[in-house]
């Protein structure tokens, strides 16, 4: 906008916000919920060129909404979330977060940037502007995340000041390296000194004590992967912001929320960090989040301040996160604060969503849709096979909700010189085939958790570097749902034998459709599965900065010592 | 800082987090107050490099203060104060704020730049750099603040550009013209226009309604002119930050302070505005605010977010304000969250404060102090007669302790042509001496309520434009005292015929003195004057943004009307 343009729409909303002229559009007697003052009054909202110029009585629109009865509340943000994980690309995810009152997300791009690099971020980037959804990113601090895994792409310190310039990035994401910031390693310094002055968000699970003060005292300000009590007091108290994460694997609202109080609850926000499309179509976003706050005891209004303006101030964004005049007209109209149903969405101070449903969007068509082809040699079955070398293994336990896993040491089945799924213990066979680069490597190790009685699943979303991961019970079931992957240029597949029972193309870096919410369903029927979101826990077995132990490309993972550790355990070294 | 030391000095602090090296200084086991959390915990406070490292038990440092017992809190931040109020320039002020614990303020300017532009902020900037105390500027927004008098300089939209680029330049100062804004005036637009994104401060006194909602649309976001609970409660639903002022003029926090809640404290602010230096000297700063608070009633801990976290949250001031790692180490060492009363103050770490008293402070030696000279044409006793030109006159009527004025009307006393001071009525006469251009146009007028009995009290301290006022009964009194600033090149006088009472120079723009706060004294004892702080109700006198009536060197202004009116009231306008 040119300096002359500014002044003269300063000029006008200045006479409507005085009833000079009318309004472009006023909200007539709606409860509107005032963040500042934790009050919900009865006023009208008058909104002139997007932007909300007066909140009180008697103001004239244009165009006039009854919304009497209605809560009027600022549009919802999430405050960390990884876009990829919806599958959707941000201009498809758009839609489906305004229809639950999100209006703003910052997200971090860092599996498309493990995978395809700064091309990746630009994509989205690109894919993101013009939007009737504000969707800011963090730019990614560990690509690849560690050096125990092969991934298609490494952001390096130039390619951070590269982004430090694109007005959409506010900071640098998640800095999952605590190790690295602990041990003063450069290349992770050289990261934090280039965001000094700005948001930098922390990623510290279990991180406390004398380490916690470390990794705060280098400027990190918020953690979102806190799940106990404690631990997120302790962070609190050393200045973090506390991203309570309540995700499709990671739910912490639970646990967390005795912590807020009306003293400190400026300093909590609410995210979802990875949420699974069927998560999204079946639950919703932040209002699904807001209806479970309230219900475990939160104050409806606190619960609204810790998804608008308690992140709109922590990311600078000044002109966000309420209803107040000279704020953005982002808004959402609610039938109460107990079911936050949404009914309307108004973005800029335009309609978008209406009876809960999306309308005035059309999808933009974006010709250039990167590519990224999946590099692997030809399998065969017995490219799945465990040679089996010691009675006993490392089997990696999932625990169902949560995206940590726990080691095991088990008696392995086999047959003679082969390891076998067992299924009556239920230990299958877990696979890590590396697809950027075409080496053809392959990690294999064993998992307990998911019940499969036959068959396999297999996915090209393995965070963070996005290998494929599949785990079944036969050498075929794998073979064949990791064929299919590679055919359909990534997605999500079961298989049995040498049928696909169920597949989802993911063809934008193997990680995100470009088809809407609704057709990106791949539910594993029939197989026995015992978790409910199988594949969100499979694409987190292979991301090695989450203890204890997991599966990379390179081998098994154990976590806590942050090294590569064999499959089978040496009976004297236990 | 160069890339490679910021590197270095991150590594070093991180080190010293971990325990691995020694901090430069731990402060054990004080109190330490968390306005994260809202608590206060018993902990070590451990230093290096001047940041925060590390907040927790077990820290050893080169040098260990034993704090035990003792309150540790932030530095204390004032949100809004203009430095010339306390006649001190900055590097004289810093110290005399530091022993009561503050240790950054954000100022504006425009007393200085109204005399000399932006000469004068140049200098404000120098001097007050480079010293163990932070001082922030914002931009001023109103030089001269009305086209009804005459200031020394202006500052336009380039001047105002150049200074966005200075890194302790923060926003744009109170803007004061709020006519202007709500009629759109091209002129302010443009500036509000130029600091869109900063911080933008407000002054609106009994701005409400649409009003209110107009000024807030066009980016203000703060007032600390808000002297009615009722008025200061919509001011915070329109999302204005409230800046509780409680300053020498004006004292609001007992009025508002019942507005404040757990629930929106984080939008409130303490903040002086103008402090005389008497007061900062017999009361404190920011220290004597919290005892007031908390004396009436409000958690001390809020108390403290008020003057910490929250003004540094508002500015933007990202590592202050909190006692946490990776914060500054701007420390306050206090004896108790009752009477606040200040033993120790770190600034970056360094001693600065002992026993309450200034320790390694050198008063910096800058040689250029900018000079101003009072420009007045040769004057007599008889330059302040004022003839009669009715029966009855405006009179300027003083609220104590208020810098608002009501209109009076009143009959005159005179001598057949020439109007009398009556000071059975108690009504003087006031003078405004145009200093800056030499033009001898001098404003004339009559106060009620100084209750001097004889004598005169002079100022070159007259907001804003700061031109010599004058209150007194007989013409040689106000002859002489306006005489006597003329020789002193700027200062206060109380004089009574052809002799000086008492007097202080302030040779630096007629605002400000190079001496200490000490020698700063010029209480007009002995001429019967009613008001605790003289020179500060006459130096609103003058300022024709307040209502209801002020004088300044072109006449009379009755500011609710913004115009101009006669000391004469024609009886037929009646």
């Amino acid at each position: 906008m040119s300096d002359k343009q500014s002044i003269e729409f300063l000029q006008e909303r200045i006479k409507a916000a005085r009833r000079q002229i009318p309004s472009d559009l006023v909200l007539k007697k709606g409860r509107v919920v005032n963040v500042f003052s934790g009050e919900i009054l009865e006023m009208d909202v008058a909104i002139h060129q997007g932007v909300i110029v007066g909140v009180g009585a008697g103001y004239q629109g244009k165009e006039e909404v009854d919304v009497k009865g209605c809560t009027v509340a600022p549009g919802l943000t999430d405050g960390h979330m990884h876009i990829e994980s919806t599958m959707l690309i941000p201009s498809r995810l758009a839609a489906s977060l305004l229809v639950h009152g999100t209006t703003a997300i910052i997200s971090d791009p860092h599996e498309i940037a493990n995978v395809m690099g700064l091309e990746g971020i630009r994509f989205m980037l690109r894919d993101s502007q013009a939007l009737p959804f504000d969707i800011f990113f963090m730019a990614p601090s560990c690509v690849p995340a560690t050096h125990l895994e092969t991934s298609g792409a490494a952001l390096d310190q130039e390619d951070l000041a590269s982004l430090i310039k694109e007005p959409r990035i506010l900071g640098l994401a998640e800095m999952m390296n605590y190790p690295g910031v602990l041990a003063g390693d450069e290349k992770v310094i050289e990261k934090l000194s280039l965001f000094r002055g700005r948001v930098i968000d922390g990623h510290a699970p279990s991180l406390v004590g004398h380490d916690l003060q470390a990794y705060c005292s280098a400027g990190v300000r918020s953690d979102h992967e806190t799940s106990d009590l404690q631990e997120a007091r302790e962070k609190l108290q050393a200045g973090m912001r506390i991203m309570i994460r309540e995700g499709t694997s990671a739910k912490n609202l639970e646990a967390l929320l005795p912590l807020v109080n009306e003293k400190n609850s400026r300093r909590f926000c609410f995210v979802t960090d990875d949420l699974h499309p069927e998560d999204l179509l079946e639950r919703g976003h932040m209002d699904d989040v807001l209806r479970k706050a309230v219900r475990l005891g939160l104050d409806p209004l606190t619960a609204l301040q810790m998804v608008t303006l308690n992140p709109a101030e922590f990311f600078g964004l000044h002109d966000r996160g309420a209803v107040a005049p000279g704020y953005r007209a982002d808004l959402v109209v609610m039938e109460n604060l107990e079911n936050f149903s949404v009914e309307m969405v108004y973005k800029d101070g335009r309609l978008v969503v209406r009876n809960g449903k999306i309308v005035h969007f059309s999808q933009k068509k974006d010709e250039y849709l990167p590519s990224w082809p999946i590099k692997i040699p030809s399998l065969t079955p017995e490219s799945f096979r465990i040679r089996k070398q010691g009675a006993r293994a490392r089997v990696i336990e999932v625990i169902p909700g949560q995206i940590l896993t726990k080691v095991r040491v088990e008696e392995v089945l086999s047959d003679r010189e082969w390891v076998l799924s067992d299924i009556q213990q239920d230990v299958l066979k877990l696979m890590v085939v590396e697809r950027h680069k075409g080496t053809g490597r392959i990690g294999r190790a064993l998992v307990h958790g998911f019940g499969l009685k036959r068959g396999a699943l297999a996915s090209s979303v393995a965070h963070d570097s996005h290998n494929i991961i599949a785990a079944g019970v036969e050498d075929i079931d794998l073979f064949t749902a990791v064929e299919q992957i590679r055919r359909m240029g990534g997605g999500l597949v079961a298989a049995e034998g040498k049928r696909i029972l169920a597949k989802v193309a993911l063809e934008i870096g193997g990680l995100m459709s470009k088809e809407p919410l609704e057709s990106l369903s791949a539910q594993p029927k029939s197989l026995g599965c015992i978790l409910s979101e199988p594949f969100m826990t499979l694409s987190f077995l292979a991301l090695p900065v989450i203890p204890e132990l997991k599966l990379t490309d390179r081998g098994l993972v154990d976590v806590r010592m942050f090294a590569e550790v064999p499959l089978f355990v040496q009976e004297d070294s236990l």
